[in-house]
């Protein structure tokens, strides 16, 4: 399907895809137009052809799209149809907040376990994990199948704990630290950059005035 | 400056050059080439020259570029010379979490009020606020000067709380709820879409295998 070449703006707007029609799936919706779905979603009927179009299009036109197919079919693409454990290091608000937000499971996002450094949190319950030592993370992530690592700690020890579980064989990380990881090629990296984010959001509304 | 043109992505990047720049600033470096620069973001110095010619160019080419004032330069064009405030609606992990992080009000963001409907959190402190009741969250906004609402709250009550806080006066939301808001047209929304960004790294993970 060529699925490589494929640019990642368009993969950053496949899950807004996969939320909608998971959403009109709920709501009983059985076929919907790209011009529909324009409305609904707010981008041009033209953007959502030329996106679909990149794996093969799903769908006719004029006839519309089959919404439960489409939901499966994208929902594959972005590798759901798979389970992934997952391990959180920090413990704090952030981290906390992540262990407990059930979508994620539904999605077949399993946390496995939850690593802090500061002896207060160690044992204190988070989400339905206890939260375990740092000494004891790369074991753990040694002897259990994890895949993506989720770092909730601060950027003066994200890049040095980050090195340690690319060498357990970590493959993908969700870094909140406020720095860039320095991983080797063939290792996914998602940043969530909350100031970059919270920046961004003040440049247009001081544009807008 | 014709800033109003200038897209997206574009400012998408800005926040990623003013922490780098920040960075450096602080270790004392004085002036840096966009050569040295690209090396460190690991972005094109074509890239970066095209990005800050948005702007003017900010430097002369082969003398590089004087980092305290492309620091404060990059500062200005976001916003980040004037103060913001913030409320915050949503107590739990999340809202939490995001009161707590100090980087914020260095960057002239401040958290001036936290609410939610859950009685069990009213009162509770939360960074240096206690959080109020969401019956006060109208009233409040009305006699503070609030910029930007912090949606921390799920989907369901997001749109009708977003609906009420443009009625106050709030020009900007930083929306964490797992929903698209639907607001007229001059108010400003900055997504955390986490769900999307955790299905995002799930596609580069399976692409990469």
């Amino acid at each position: 399907m060529g699925e490589k070449d494929i640019s990642q703006a368009v993969i950053a707007r496949l899950p807004r895809y996969f939320r909608y029609l998971g959403e009109l799936k709920d709501e009983g919706v059985e076929r919907i137009s790209s011009q529909e779905l324009s409305t609904l979603m707010q981008v041009t009927a033209s953007q959502i052809r030329q996106d679909f179009n990149n794996f093969g299009g799903f769908g006719q036109q004029g006839y519309g799209y089959n919404v439960e197919y489409l939901y499966q079919e994208i929902g594959k693409i972005l590798g759901l149809d798979k389970e992934h454990q997952l391990i959180v290091v920090g413990a704090g608000n952030l981290g906390t907040a992540l262990c407990n937000y059930a979508n994620f499971k539904r999605r077949g996002f399993y946390f496995a376990g939850v690593f802090d450094q500061n002896p207060d949190l160690i044992g204190k319950k988070v989400g339905n994990l206890f939260v375990k030592p740092m000494e004891e993370m790369e074991d753990f992530v040694k002897n259990n199948t994890i895949d993506i690592a989720v770092l909730c700690i601060p950027k003066t020890s994200a890049v040095n704990v980050a090195d340690k579980l690319v060498k357990c064989g970590v493959k993908a990380f969700w870094n909140f630290a406020h720095c860039d990881l320095n991983v080797p090629k063939g290792i996914v990296v998602e940043n969530v950059h909350l100031s970059d984010s919270l920046i961004k959001l003040s440049y247009n509304l001081n544009e807008n005035r």
